[in-house]
């Protein structure tokens, strides 16, 4: 006889939809029978400029060592952030990108009978990583597509445990400046741990835009999240990191698989962090991207979101799953927001100049069908 | 004000004891000044043979898509899983390292008031997977060092969701046959998931030893979990794998992480699948080790336990602990097991032929002093 195992799955389990990615390349290759090197994709916030020279280096540097395991501490890539950001090692936990750093945090705090407060179009894993440990995730409706920082307080009851922001935020871009942070971290209770998620904050530093990191030593509850997948190009290799009070790493290095981040991303991420070269590219590619793409919707009279991360969302004021479906079937992958509440939206990453020119292109021609 | 965040951290996770790694050889290194290129390491149960040159090809070809994320399905590599044992894709979940694979599984069917049945001298993540998520772990006593199976049956009680058995064992080397595998299987409740760990089935095929993904047709409760880790030598790399019936393999990929493999194991445990070559070579290099060794201790007037993994636990018949801290002066890593209940023994891996006779000569001395 054979028994329900979905059934004996625990509550939160049953009921979890897993995260729904970016269609790959070879995806929609296989399924249009496209040929791969013809298709844009425009879909999962990865950097344009493909690898760093210095981070290829690196890894195939590493390459003698790979019968053997990773340093299960991250010694050198710690002492790297530590050394990069004025920080102490025992403040730096190590995930297997930043999305192991979001389902560390729900598993050491989050249970059933607790909650996590979220903003409407956030991350989708913030609602995922609560469901899976069976605590409750509570929706917080947003401000102009942004973080409502107050309403956010207000829904923190005597259940809450954690509080997922972003800045900025994706899928939208919207941001928070330091005046509003500082504000808000003065009013969430103590034991509540604040998770800022900044997964794109380097292509948004400067100006009004705060540094989470500086806010740690004053808010013992602060965790700050980045990740390498981004702005310094490490997607395909899972590094992500938290900072935090030493106490609150204690615990999430507790609950982290001994070797969460294999030994190719260690070495990577270390040649990253000193690779300003590429980063500054990175940023000013993506900014001139941004202006790129600004310009021929505005041209094209469609509204958009303004965004400070390496993706803009678009509003054709309409279901936009159609011009998603005649985009796929001209090679050019972006990514459907309704999951995220915004059904007339596309989120469009930022490219190459030629992607970019490639996306208006066929964005063009579907919308004058 | 600063609050207690161990305190507020789940009871389960408050309570953990991180796994204990293999000491790394850049960390003995740093510690007593020595040269790394003269340290052997023997504690890990790592592949000596270094990568294989077709993987390394393989990684190579996959770094031009560095920045982009990994196929989150795993798409290619379970096509090859399922070609290479006569599998349907749905049966497989892919795993951060087989480690993911356990935390799964914990994670998916294991809470507050149910339980994981394993054995003494059993690998340290059942413990401590069972523990993370508030679940009480059921140690049985071993018989000769191996799993007491009758014993473990015994012990499932009414809460048990979880067995975890190893096939062979680390870190004692035991195993059991196939018809002690099928009468277990037999008896077991329906609804608890026997989850029968493979890690090293690589080095025990043959003879006696029951592939456990014959059983899986019989017994819809059945998992087996296995890694890329040893035989197939990308422990760097972190990639595992579990096969199971597809509705169960469904849950396990709802708790996944989406992009949990990253894509140069993807690629890399491909090209490794299809290396005979290299799996030849590791196990042939491993059962010369092997005799190597026992010729070494029976020499010596040592006692170990009989193995069919990549390892050897020998018994000293006294604290183990002075020995170990000798060898480690001396420049040769093995591992302690007195966390698993061994405290006269240590753990060698089977090293090259150079390594295990470095090893030797140095015990020898130790032990003459």
């Amino acid at each position: 006889m054979s028994c329900d195992f979905l059934a004996l799955a625990q509550p939160g389990v049953q009921k979890l939809s897993p995260y729904v990615p970016g269609k790959p390349v070879d995806e929609l290759a296989r399924e249009l029978n496209l040929d791969p090197a013809g298709i844009v994709k425009l879909a999962s916030n990865e950097n344009p400029l493909g690898p760093s020279p210095r981070v290829l280096d690196a890894i195939r540097n590493e390459l003698a060592e790979l019968t053997r395991y990773p340093d299960g501490n991250g010694f050198v890539l710690k002492q790297r952030l530590a050394q990069h950001y004025a920080l102490q090692i025992d403040q730096i936990t190590l995930g297997n990108g930043s999305n192991d750093i979001l389902e560390l945090v729900a598993r050491a705090y989050l249970a059933p009978g607790l909650n996590a407060v979220f903003s409407a179009h956030a991350f989708a894993v913030y609602p995922i990583a609560t469901q899976a440990v069976g605590a409750q995730g509570k929706v917080v409706p947003a401000r102009d597509h942004g973080h409502d920082l107050d309403a956010m307080l207000a829904a923190i009851d005597e259940n809450t445990r954690v509080v997922f922001i972003a800045n900025p935020n994706n899928p939208t871009g919207t941001w928070f400046d330091a005046e509003a942070l500082e504000r808000f971290l003065a009013r969430v209770p103590d034991s509540v741990l604040v998770v800022l998620d900044e997964a794109y904050i380097e292509y948004a530093e400067g100006g009004e835009m705060p540094d989470g990191l500086a806010f740690l030593a004053a808010h013992p509850n602060l965790l700050v999240s980045r990740t390498f997948s981004k702005a310094y190009g490490l997607a395909a290799l899972r590094v992500g990191y938290a900072v935090s009070s030493a106490q609150i790493a204690d615990v999430l290095n507790r609950v982290r698989q001994p070797f969460n981040v294999n030994s190719l991303a260690l070495a990577a991420a270390c040649a990253a962090l000193d690779d300003t070269e590429y980063l500054a590219a990175s940023r000013a590619a993506n900014a001139a991207g941004m202006r790129q793409l600004e310009a021929a919707f505005a041209e094209l009279g469609l509204r958009w979101i303004p965004s400070k991360g390496n993706f803009i969302a678009v509003d054709f004021g309409r279901d936009a799953a159609p011009i998603n479906h005649a985009l796929l079937q001209e090679g050019v992958i972006v990514r459907p927001v309704a999951g995220y509440g915004m059904p007339t939206f596309l989120r469009v990453s930022i490219g190459t100049e030629a992607e970019n020119a490639r996306f208006i292109e066929v964005l063009r021609k579907v919308l004058a069908q």
